[in-house]
């Protein structure tokens, strides 16, 4: 059987996929840094010879107005599904260097890790998806599925780039792969089959034209600044519920079979509370923590604008004032509609004498896959061969952008399949990658796309999505 | 009679004193802007000459750690009071200077007025007195009070060397006469009787140790920012009143006579909106916003720092968040006093999870003179003289510091005898000082030597201040 050739292959070339992962992280492609674009070149064109020579058809840089994509396809297997495999090559900043055991762009092998920046997020991961193409077709000539490549180098500075390309050349596929989410602990492969969208905003109440002096004025005019923290403090209510009328009509209620699962699958209170660092839980009554940042929408105010931020007290009453807020948003409510229903609150709560605006900053959907969809299950049925247990279903309160534009503009599914540790340190010093993952990895990738070559994908009486918020 | 000359000369002067404070107000004395030091330096010093010149004794620059300050003295009429003149010789910065219709340090008369940097506040204003010196010592040789001059040049900066120098050398006076606030409007002259104190401090509220991701955390823990908020809008109660425990238990009421006074005397709620550009006021049930805003304290919010309020909106929930709180007190509050009730408060409603913090930024007590008191008397009697009509008696909502240093530090009293129109710009653009009220100044400045001469200030039957906060 094809996979079990490939299979072999992938764990007798392992030391050499260590070595091609040391090369990738030895490029400094902070896409943040201007000082680092030449990096960010040098690094696409080393990927796109490397996806040339595994085989891959058409591979390219494509220059962008930023950091430039790199694509390639394998398109021989006419009437099997189409996989998208997306990966970015971009990486976040080293800093601060002094909290580095070992030189972040100078990758080291320590015990069962390679450390250095990039490790896990993401060269790591997306290296695991080309070196199961390579392990296929070196062994088979040929792969199980028709495959597109999409690396990108400005994800970690939420760039356009890719969305732009992909409405002017939307690459036609059934399904996406993203390597970019964590296990759920070591030996514990996780699929996340949920994510919370995203509404971002600014409400600014305005009011006197200038700022006043707060001897003169103290007391005598609505102060703005206090009329935002009026409007905050109104967003929830005492149960912790947030308080913009109409808000949950739309929210899906969970199963009980759902929250059993999740009871059984997720992380602990205790466990959220130690990743926050925090003493005390702030959720619905009756809700456990991992409910609450999944399932659940969250309005958090991230800054104040207006007045005055420095040191010390300055006098003033501010001509107006700002409260920046994000709401994470869980199926089956709309970015727009919230919008809506939160423009609408704003102007009937703007104390008189005020006036409001609401500014929207950036908005996306949430998503959710139904755990039975054929891609779930193929994926599910890969672990099984590259971990030994299956993995868990996991949902996450964040939000990854791509995963909506693939939904939105290529209208595919996205299978998040993520081979990072919790204890991998993403975006901090000392970022490292577990090497069994790397290789559980890539058995999990080959057999992902041996599964996906009959799964039932295009098959028109099931949606691709069960349904998305 | 020895006023009668003086005012005389004065009159035949003016021309003189127009030019001498167009001398003064060319030099750029930004106390602000580093690089304008040497101007402060060089302005002092024609400051200390020009003392000499009119007739003071020990005249001379006191270099500071700072700004230098300038003194002189005149103590040669044993028996008669001895009267603290102050006045400050730096000045606000001049941007935006493409808003000026003339050169800020380039002073010209246009009409009735100059025009320039500093011509109100504070340079035309202190020149009244040394001109009112002038004209007493150039005519009768002698004046009929003792006289310390003190001129400092960190008044716009909040600097501190004007304190430690009368800490260290105090020197001993009846009554000090700061000519730095307005007049109630054209041929309206004004002296301000009361004046609120200040407290300034900064509530912090701490959470999580880091940063949080608002995705994957929203929801799950109580965000400080948030907090902070609360804490914000429970500080005053529907009434608008401020809702920290005890708060009110010793502001003075008002007495109907006083109310009755002020109704006829201030400003009315249109004149109060129109300054502050503002639609609608904001005071208590009842009262004007005249009496709201001197007769009773106030509380500004006038910023929250922590979170991120740059532009944008950032994903996270911040470890920690800060309102910035700015209260004006009324007698018989004590800054001290609305310290502790506010350090309780936020004690208690710090919500569990979080720890909060505060920290003092300044303390100022608020002021009261009775008007009666014989240097008011002396002052009204010298309006009189000055202008042709009685000043009204006015409060102001703002807070003087150095008024409560003379209190505290000398154990003196201090008129507040303003020449300034309210539409003289000071600190704005196009600021400006209408020549009639120089004039009218000085034969103010004059008469009221004149009248303290024989004001029974030093009578230890009447105490200096009535009554303070």
């Amino acid at each position: 059987m094809a996979p079990a050739r490939a299979l072999a292959f992938a764990r007798a070339e392992l030391p050499r996929y260590v070595l091609e992962l040391a090369e990738l992280v030895r490029f400094p492609t902070v896409s943040s840094q201007p000082r680092h674009a030449p990096d960010l070149q040098r690094c696409a064109a080393w990927l796109a010879d490397h996806l040339r020579r595994i085989g891959l058809d058409r591979a390219r840089v494509v220059p962008t107005a930023g950091h430039p994509l790199v694509v390639g396809e394998w398109l021989r297997a006419p009437g099997r599904p189409t996989l998208l495999v997306y990966g970015h090559y971009d990486v976040q900043p080293a800093e601060p260097l002094d909290e580095w055991r070992s030189p972040p762009f100078e990758p080291v092998v320590r015990g069962d890790d390679i450390y250095g920046r990039g490790t896990s997020d993401d060269k790591g991961q997306l290296l695991i998806h080309l070196k199961a193409i390579e392990a296929l077709l070196r062994t088979n000539g040929r792969l199980p599925v028709n495959v597109h490549v999409l690396l990108e180098g400005e994800e970690e500075t939420a760039g356009e780039s890719v969305e732009r390309f992909m409405r002017a050349s939307p690459p036609a596929a059934d399904v996406a792969v993203v390597s970019d989410t964590r296990m759920r602990g070591p030996g514990r492969p996780a699929i996340t089959y949920a994510m919370r969208g995203l509404l971002a905003l600014e409400v600014e109440l305005h009011g006197p034209r200038e700022e006043l002096h707060s001897g003169q004025f103290g007391g005598a005019v609505y102060n703005p600044m206090q009329a935002v923290c009026e409007l905050v403090a109104g967003l929830h209510d005492a149960s912790h519920r947030i308080a913009v009328p109409g808000f949950y009509a739309r929210v899906r209620p969970l199963s009980l079979r759902e929250r059993a699962e999740m009871l059984r699958a997720g992380p602990s209170d205790a466990e959220i509370l130690a990743a926050a660092e925090a003493e005390r839980g702030w959720a619905e009554r009756g809700l456990t923590l991992y409910e609450e940042t999944t399932t659940r929408p969250s309005l958090s105010v991230t800054g104040i604008a207006g007045g005055y931020a420095g040191p010390g007290v300055k006098s003033i009453v501010p001509p107006s004032a700002a409260a920046k807020l994000s709401f994470r948003l869980v199926p089956d409510q709309t970015p727009r509609e919230v919008e809506a229903l939160l423009r609408r609150h704003v102007a009937h709560v703007t104390p008189p004498g005020l006036r409001s605006s609401v500014r929207t900053v950036s908005r996306a959907r949430s998503t959710i896959l139904d755990r039975n969809h054929p891609a779930l299950r193929a994926a599910a049925a890969a672990y099984k061969t590259g971990f030994g247990v299956a993995p868990v279903f996991l949902r996450s309160g964040g939000t990854i952008p791509i995963v909506a534009a693939f939904r939105e503009t290529l209208g595919i599914p996205t299978v998040l399949m993520g081979f990072a540790l919790p204890d991998d340190a993403m975006h901090a010093p000392n970022e490292k990658f577990h090497l069994p993952n790397l290789a559980r990895g890539v058995a999990t990738s080959i057999s992902f796309m041996s599964e996906l070559a009959n799964a039932p994908l295009a098959s028109p009486a099931r949606p691709l999505e069960a349904a998305y918020g």
